[in-house]
């Protein structure tokens, strides 16, 4: 889940919207160059509602019945450009809420015209430099529909807006048992993969660390990566973002945690040995084949991650560092366990 | 989802707690006599913290690795007891979020151990005219395991506490593409099914309106409850109540038309040829046995609904009696619509 | 599942492959048309290996990686155009089990790049006035990756191959909770939606009988065509199909049943009351919305269907009349119950 | 899927019945043992028809309706345990195909009685040495319930036949996202985990081989086996069967890449520090405990598997030494790679 209108750091977590808002954008920009940070996509927010917001998109944003609605909502992505322009941002990321409840509620072609509509508004004053990502969710927060609900929806508007336009892929926005690695693949071979919001789940969209379920999962996905690098396939540059919700750990932790997962990933995909690879698979050698993807995948490349770390003047073991460093007690002492408002496991 | 520790009137809506909290029980439990309602189970919320709670429920509740913060749970649950004496409840509903985000995060068999001390300790408090009913669920708040996650679990804790202790089954809270019906009969046969949660979801635990999604599978768990009836099994006596979340319609305009699906579809599971179908099963004659079924499903039961309304006292098109009566705009007045803190269609 | 080549009476079940190559077309045809059937669809089967066949389909058809196999499956599909030309058929149906068992075993991009060049050898050959439908499915009998997994896939076959290519529809082919209905929806929008394979589901692709086990679903797929068919969609014209196995019924029972559950959602569909259904959804009045789609599907239209049947010279209760005739009877004496090869519930 | 009645030897493919029925028990008995193999549990199968049986299973068979199909199925099952005595076994593994295609069917209360009798006689002559496996599976070959649909069924029917019945797991055998390691740690908390299936799956019930789709998984289910060995559980034995469909590999090669992975998962499980583990659960650690199991799942075993292979007189690289000794050649000249009955990738 997304909650807040937000520029991504790479690799890193979101900003909550408030503070980019206060925020004066050319301070922001200077205070990140500083830090040896950019900023990656902005991530437009009308799934919720703000203070003071004269229109609700409790039944939609970008696809409301209501042409007022639809206009307020564009305005905002349009806001969000202007923002990401300032903080040097070269993208900018669609996830809408919109959908239905009930069957019936809404008729899926008009809402689904009157969310393109929206798009290409938005589309249109997209910067010549500049890449448009949307994000599709098979559900939550609607329950019954949702406008942009699957991979193909999400070609599709690729496809209705132009070469500036590409599909987000969220891990755990699919439906049960789909092959997402397949999915990537599509979307590179038809040079619409945009980038990548990264996460773990195992029943929804959980949202759970990087790898922290399926890790040969994530490996298959960076397998597909590797492989398009490879072969220098078009239009191939996609955006590696964390979106993750982390209720039970340090959230510091979790995203250091995660980027590792990310960096190993895509570490041990380039240990494939991707002509002997085209040799099995040539000659359907279906065993040798999976076990040249193993053989990669159960390499410990744990020992030249941390090489890598130690000579980016990084911390071989970044945790502990984090932890010896104590951080996060002195940050504890001003933020209370139990909130009332919210607690619980969520 | 549920939200609030509650008492749930049959067939209506739990009222949050903090209004049961400050009310006088015996003030209480007169004012919803002369209106005609009675108090069903209570639930306890030990899946929130709430403001000023000495402990926080963050890693877990009744099975917390912490004996204090166990201990504060199950006085939370024993004061429930004694708030539902007051009010002329029988029946105490316990669900946790208690689980793991990640593997590894919590011993499964420690923690279940846990979590059985525990109910046992609220069970041995429970009135002998009382029953005990615990809710599972598959996934949320937790997201890699739940303490109760299925009915298997659910009936080894209602074995292990004994014969007041019964499960409760939330019609959304199964893995995707599992046999509800036959889960119902299960219990039934096991002599401990206790009640339900009313609601239907498509994708997960989505509390969307009774029978709004799937009405067949509805009448298929009624068909069972009527089958159970009809030869009177042992122990039979669920309770029924509704367990929904409205974020796009008027909850009171939900709440009725949703009371009026499972009426329609008790209606229509009374309306089989119970001997026909006998006769049809012990000839495996699977499609005349199917049509049985179907044909009481086809039945338009609504004249006869309508006019049991009237003769109570109600009306015919409640929905149409509601909107005219001009409830929803007066509230209107002093509940705004755009709420800024949640909003959205969430 | 589909088992054999064939070519498909309109709602009724194929004809096994040999009696069809064996047959001479223009008899066929006759002897069809003097019963009043004609041929929709003709299914190649590239998914099974004939007896004599030079080379096995064991590691895929149109995407082989040999190019001799995939000729060999390009012109059997070639084959069954001419054989649909000579009986009156005007579209093909091509279905394919082309996929990988492990990851790493075949590469989704090589693996595509090659069915689409095959694909297009055939259409290529397609008559003028024929039709080329691709179906999609999400798994079996390959269990790792399927070439033509979801509908996105099959929307980027039809959009590379032209304008006579259009995607079917098999309701068992997709992901657990899959929204359906939108997937019919949006190829309608984009002038794809070829037609359908109706059959039912709970678990996978089951190939129950249609409206057995999720009657509402049907009906707001239909919901989707009536839509479509009152604001005259360009490019709608959908061929309807049956395919189920019948494995605890007598088929032609089944197909019976199942030809008057998809009459029942069709004339359930015609019923709602659009213009007020319209209304509803410009002003996000979700409660009435669905409550309009609920009273068309829960109006009993059983006793207009039955009178359609017997004004056009069927029976009252089709099953009733079949059994009175005695028709099964006689045909048990030639086939025995217990098989030996086969046998069991499957 | 299970096709044949069948002695599992341990670790590797169950032998066709045919060929054990025809065999001389003693003479095979002694055939094996001299090749250092032994007997694991028997396979009954009423889930198909055999050539000459005299009553078919089509609709069930220890659950039919016909009291007469039950004692077939049941005397079935008792010769396999005469067999299984003369061969050296000492389980018997019971997996049916009973179930319903179509609501209504099936009266799921009665069929489950039906089934305990038929269960119950079996158990009665179960010799005193020996234990019982259910198995439970979800769906398929019956598509709208299956008797022992789940491991809340399989626990029941365990509980009500006695101390010497077991639950059997098939890693493929669960509902779409179940959590299958914590199954597998409620049965083992109450003394019911008689063993496992061992396979992968991506869709279904798949029978992919061990490890292939999800290695994480497969190390999860042997992080709870040592845990268990570790503390010593009371009645924890289980029976290790690999249960696999090999269609696009050579049958051997994928038992021996198997029977790896088996113990890459077990050797990684056993360097879990669990007592670093106990102490990140009890202090809510959770990102520290999941990367505890992390640090033992990432870790090389492979050569310390190659170097025991060698100890024990095998090849360190099983596969090429297979290949290298041309037995596949060998038997190909005999088998067609075109069968034509089967075929395809199935």
């Amino acid at each position: 889940m997304q909650r807040h209108p937000a520029a991504y750091p790479r690799n890193t977590k979101r900003f909550a919207a408030h503070s980019l808002d206060k925020a004066d954008p050319a301070e922001l920009k200077a205070k990140a160059s500083s830090l040896g940070l950019g900023f990656d996509a902005m991530n437009s927010n009308t799934f919720q509602d703000q203070d003071g917001q004269p229109l609700s998109y409790k039944f939609g944003s970008l696809s409301h019945t209501d042409a007022g609605t639809r206009r307020q909502a564009v305005e905002h992505n349009l806001e969000c450009i202007e923002i990401g322009k300032a903080i040097g941002s070269r993208a900018l990321t669609i996830w809408i809420g919109d959908g239905s409840n009930f069957p019936g509620q809404a008729n899926f072609t008009r809402q689904f015209e009157r969310y393109l509509d929206a798009a290409k508004a938005i589309y249109a004053e997209l910067p010549d430099d500049w890449r448009l990502f949307t994000e599709h969710k098979m559900y939550e927060p609607a329950f019954y529909s949702t406008v942009v609900q699957d991979w193909g929806t999400n070609y599709m508007i690729a496809q209705e807006l132009g070469e500036k336009a590409y599909c987000l892929v969220d891990l755990g926005h699919h439906a049960p048992n789909a092959n997402i690695e397949m999915i990537v693949a599509r979307l590179i071979q038809f040079g619409k993969l945009g980038g990548f919001h990264f996460n773990d789940s195992k029943y929804g969209d959980d949202d759970l660390d990087t790898g922290s379920i399926d890790p040969y999962r994530l490996f298959l996905v960076f397998n597909e990566l590797v492989d398009a690098e490879t072969r220098k396939a078009s239009g191939f540059d996609p955006a590696h973002m964390l979106d993750q919700s982390h209720n039970v750990t340090d959230p510091i932790e979790s995203l250091m945690v995660s980027a590792m997962e990310v960096q190993r990933a895509y570490a041990q995909a380039l240990l494939v040995d991707r002509s002997a690879l085209d040799g099995f698979q040539d000659t359907n050698d279906a065993l040798m084949a999976t076990t040249t993807l193993k053989t990669a995948f159960r390499t410990d490349v744990e020992p030249i991650l941390a090489m890598a770390r130690l000579e980016n003047g990084g911390a071989v073991d970044p945790v502990a560092a984090y932890r010896s460093a104590g951080y996060r007690q002195k940050v504890a002492e001003i933020r209370p366990e139990v909130s009332g408002a919210g607690g619980g496991i969520v």
